[in-house]
């Protein structure tokens, strides 16, 4: 990933200004303290750039596509600029197309709507949900967790080499995992599928907020990822990519928008001629906002330049890395060990904790959000902590008393509006804890896991 | 509807504060205009109290559901307590589901994912296309345009039953037509569908703007709205009603979210075990801020006093309906007559006037949005001009030069935030339009009705 290299050499880049970044929370322990929102990889913050953008253009909204008003005019240009300003910004050929959904789970359900009948997809079985499970009616071949990146690639050339028939594929492949923030080798999975006669999906969720992707330089098909992920949390997602196989199949939505002419028949039907554009797959009344927010997001990334916001996401990931390396009670979760480029997503357990009660902790004791569970990614997730796979427990409920081994682990994630104190707290909070134990007991009560308000502070 | 009548007697409140009322626009003619917004059935501006609750929680937004930060827990109470408030404006059954979707296309799509596979779907001709359209695997039958309310409750159940064979069936009805404003009789059609064994699902997207909506009084399955027609426009809708077909059924998404478990087999697959709840069908992170904007208006509404609003916009109809009615030119469309109870939606055409260049003139002259088109009910605009069938032409598209009948519409609408000098400005421009001609000309342009800037003005 060249810009990691790149970035090495910049300086420093300030956080951008995020919402919410003079928000304070009360502690359990008295007091407030300013809330550090490290679980970017669930839900990023809205830019305040984005935040200033939407305000602006609100009290311009119109409805698009077919008003007549000055307003409505303005808005459907909006709207379809904004398409223009993702392309860009995924670095799209000229004939793919821009299709607005509403997060990258809605985009990757929608590519499986439209793979066609026969088409094989191979999925490895480290993904999230969203990219495991959509293919229902296609036959799906779940790869093993590979250990390192060429390991992935190999993989993924022996499914494919032996697959029967040798027809039409899929590839499904994340950019970045949302559980170990780990890089997956895009560029050479796309070489490897298309060498195979298939084709290729990534899932940027986790990458795009992080790193630059360019959809001709990867070379891959299409490229999935959501608006909330990217600073932009107003609802929308994206699939961009070859417009071929969404040209040719059935709408996603079927409804006003995607249909151009709609006629009853003499024998009782309807007759229904759908449009061959992205609006063939966008029914309904879009989300103008949503998808004004993503542009702007990526207007306001571009510009701030994002080579210099990975080298400073990549410092703080350093910093991170460097302070849990240094308890030996926490164990990092990785698939591709140490050396592995990754963003700023970092899953690790606690000897003698449960992670719920970890996490917790870490919001009543210090205002520290981030995430416990398996992250929708109960396979990856249980490979790396080694648990039985039949152990399997709801997506982030408490699975384990304290003093066992947690079932289920902490995700830290952040990215362009951590300030470096929201790391420095992360790093100290976590040493505390280890080290002295929490101030207060925790329990779980309706799935959620709270200071025990009715016991003695310990 | 027995509120249209309990409101005849209430004094009439001032409109509702919105978005973009200040708003000026430029006029072909020289100067600027404040903006009247008369397009509210396509999409309208948002209340201003729905605005600032979007403001005061942004900055507090977080991930939802699992995050352990105070401001996920903070957002998830936000997003379930929205469901809440949803369910009490929808007077939902205490066993009802109220899902959150993308918008009443998309609810819709989402029930027709779940009929029964032997399922029958019954829908008159006269709907929206999102109401005609998504019933893709199911057998459809297309019920003709009926000319009074009755007339659509007997065509109903004559259809229900002569149904062959006599088993599962769904009735999809509006509750307002989006073309004609006109109220359909949903009581009856729910108690005519539910004698003869069927179920039903209102389209409420044109009604629940304007009228109150009350799910276990008018004894219907489903009900299924938009935010953005709602003074919302922030991305999400609902379908709320019954739970055994949404628990039965494949979940609409497949992801996260929606997945309780998910395990490899020892033979490669996947076990998935899903939700049975409402996240079943709400897969990927959920748009909360366009969640909690839906409750936010329907709290706004209940607490202006719906009735009093109802009263308002009833008066703004009359004023309309009693402007048009003087102008021999314009030919009001409707399928119930004149009595027949409405909303603030109201189309018709213009002798010798292309109604694209007719939307366009109140636009560059006025600086009054409307709609022209066939506003995604082809069938039914097409059996209110008396067009021919075969004549259909894209939604909305100019179909006939200045002089001939156009074959397509104008439409205009409004609501809670309508003030009296906008349907006042819109009936003087119908009357100058119509008895002056314009003062420009206008030309189509990449689809778009625009002034001819380069010829000589008129």
């Amino acid at each position: 990933m060249s810009v990691f290299t790149a970035a090495a050499d910049q300086s420093l880049c300030a956080p951008l200004s995020v919402l919410g970044k003079d928000v304070t929370v009360p502690l359990v322990t008295g007091g407030e303290v300013t809330y550090a929102a490290l679980d970017y990889a669930a839900s990023a913050p809205a830019l305040q750039r984005v935040w200033d953008d939407v305000a602006a253009y609100a009290p311009y909204y119109g409805s698009v596509h077919r008003g007549a008003g000055y307003l409505s005019q303005l808005s459907t240009d909006l709207f379809e600029n904004s398409r223009a300003t993702v392309a860009e910004f995924l670095g799209c050929r000229a004939d793919d197309q821009v299709i607005f959904t509403r997060s990258t789970t809605d985009s990757l359900n929608l590519l499986a709507a439209v793979v066609p009948a026969d088409c094989q997809v191979f999925v490895y079985e480290t993904e999230h949900h969203a990219s495991l499970l959509p293919w229902r009616d296609a036959r799906v071949t779940y790869l093993n967790a590979p250990r390192t990146p060429a390991q992935a690639v190999e993989t993924l050339e022996r499914a494919l080499a032996d697959r029967e028939p040798y027809g039409s594929a899929l590839v499904c492949v994340t950019g970045a995992s949302n559980v170990t923030g780990e890089l997956w080798p895009v560029k050479e999975l796309a070489a490897a599928a298309h060498a195979h006669g298939a084709r290729i999906v990534l899932d940027a969720a986790q990458l795009a907020p992080h790193h630059p992707v360019d959809i001709a330089e990867l070379d891959v098909d299409w490229v999935a990822f959501s608006g909330h992920k990217l600073y932009a949390p107003f609802g929308s997602g994206v699939l961009a990519g070859r417009a071929d196989w969404l040209q040719e199949a059935d709408p996603y939505l079927a409804g006003g928008g995607a249909s151009r002419k709609v006629a009853r028949r003499t024998d009782g039907g309807v007759d229904v001629e759908w449009h061959s554009t992205a609006a063939r797959h966008e029914a309904g009344s879009p989300n103008v906002i949503g998808v004004y927010s993503i542009a702007s997001a990526c207007k306001a990334l571009t510009e701030a330049g994002f080579d210099g916001l990975v080298a400073r996401e990549q410092h703080l990931v350093s910093t991170v890395r460097a302070g849990l390396a240094g308890i030996p009670e926490v164990k990092v979760l990785s698939l591709f060990g140490d050396d592995a480029p990754r963003v700023g997503v970092i899953s690790f357990v606690v000897e003698g904790w449960n992670s719920s009660h970890f996490a917790a902790a870490l919001s009543a004791e210090y205002g520290i959000g981030v995430r416990d569970g398996l992250f929708c990614a109960h396979p990856l997730v249980r490979t790396l902590l080694g648990s039985d796979p039949q152990e399997v427990g709801e997506c982030g409920a408490p699975e384990a008393e304290p003093g066992e081994l947690s079932l289920n682990a902490i995700r830290v994630s952040f990215g362009a509006g951590t300030p470096d104190e929201h790391i420095e707290r992360f790093v100290r909070a976590v040493k505390e804890l280890v080290s002295k134990g929490a101030q207060w007991k925790y329990r779980t009560e309706d799935g959620r896991c709270v200071p025990d308000r009715g016991a003695a502070q310990l």
